[in-house]
């Protein structure tokens, strides 16, 4: 029976989910992949985002997994049933579903805004979700380009960072929107500023956590889990593994001694 | 005898360039090669983007070309000598020596700044060839990594725009450069909002006409140029064309009628 947990993301960000799966699943192993050298996937059709997405899965299943994290919501929008239609046997966990519960679990003015990439706003893969599960629910989707390169620019707390920010939330913020769902595993790390704009009623929803618990939900009632022994987490990345051992580290809250290379394309 | 004129660039940037070929020689074939699905190469490292360069050129030579542009500032830092190592009976033209020959007729201070992506800077390639030609000249280079997604948001005369340059050129403010190459074919649309920063004195040095002048030299020196006909531009893209022949057209100041898709992970 295959025994460790795969996650992909288009970069460093799913590490974020890594880092609540070690929490909650101390005992699992975790093979990890980035896509290092094809991110970011958020500007990219779903066509070449479904192509990227199998090769990873493909890729993971080779490493025995026994359950698929995408970590990565522009993957979950445009290609999970792509995946869980290839890969029947496998339970395949995306991070909007989690988000979406945590989401109408919070929201009491039925306004919920989600911020996300162009690919995963274009999606509607939230909308529909929402509405699906709460007809009376009114979304606000704002598509927010420019927070992963201010992430990846390390400028999480400057000045203009505030201003884009106010920009892009100017219109949910007259909506009066009480939930925020952060759509994208880099929003996290802007999560004071974004606080800032939208003010203290605002709910800020991060759906790394929300992901995990399912995925620990699903190894108990399926008896998956593993009971005994101490967890491990292997990295695989796609271009060479310096940038993502030191911006992954800051996400995952400890210290990665290594990530392997490998070429994504043959598979 | 091969007969087209091959260029590349990691998206739709390069298309600077092409509307310089087009402009200087009308008679002649361009067939155009963007990565789409892969962009950016500027965050990537040297092995990858190199990687992807062989590919692109590997599908251009399929397209019957006598010459090849490297119309994308990352891959000529990065790439151009394993281009040229790899197809030796091609010539092969970067962006790079034709900016460092334009700056280096304009400054008269012998400070010369260059802004480029993070991969273009931490080459040094610019600052080598700067220095190697003229020893006295004082480089400041400066990585930009927000500049391609504010071009690609639109926000090309925005207030925080302003902010982002006037805190990335601060540096070679100071040092009182009077020339400045704008390193990457997306800066060129940013051309109003960086002189405003840097003040009517400095001079921005475009690399694709001065490219496209390169090329033209080469042609009449090999004697390959087309002397009759119409010209004519063929259009490749890796992702899906349609966001590309929009964004395209306002790059090339011409309608693209059509950009087909290939699958550049085979060459």
């Amino acid at each position: 029976m295959p025994k460790n947990i795969g996650v992909f993301d288009s970069g460093v960000g799913g590490l974020t989910v890594v880092k609540e799966l070690m929490k909650l699943l101390p005992r699992e192993t975790i093979i990890y992949f980035g896509d290092t050298a094809r991110v970011p996937y958020g500007n990219k059709s779903a066509a070449t985002v479904t192509k990227y997405s199998l090769q990873n899965a493909r890729f993971l299943l080779q490493q025995d997994i026994k359950l698929l994290v995408v970590a990565c919501n522009t993957a979950s929008a445009l290609s999970l049933t792509a995946l869980q239609e290839s890969f029947p046997a496998l339970p395949i966990i995306g991070v909007i579903e989690p988000g979406v519960n945590a989401a109408l679990k919070a929201t009491k003015s039925k306004k919920v805004g989600v911020a996300g990439t162009l690919a995963t706003i274009s999606s509607q893969a939230y909308n529909r979700l929402l509405t699906a599960r709460a007809p009376d629910v009114q979304v606000y989707g704002q598509a927010c380009p420019l927070f992963v390169p201010l992430v990846e620019e390390g400028w999480v707390h400057k000045k203009v960072t505030s201003l884009i920010a106010a920009e892009y939330f100017s219109g949910m913020k007259r909506l009066g929107i009480d939930t925020l769902i952060l759509g994208c595993t880099h929003y996290p790390l802007l999560k004071r500023i974004i606080g800032q704009v939208m003010g203290k009623k605002v709910k800020l929803v991060d759906s790394a956590q929300e992901a995990a618990l399912e995925v620990q939900q699903i190894l108990e009632n399926k008896e998956m889990a593993v009971t005994k022994g101490i967890g491990n987490c292997l990295f695989y990345v796609s271009d060479i593994p310096d940038k993502f051992i030191i911006v992954g580290q800051q996400l995952l809250g400890e210290k990665i001694q290594q990530a392997t290379q490998i070429d994504i394309e043959k598979y």
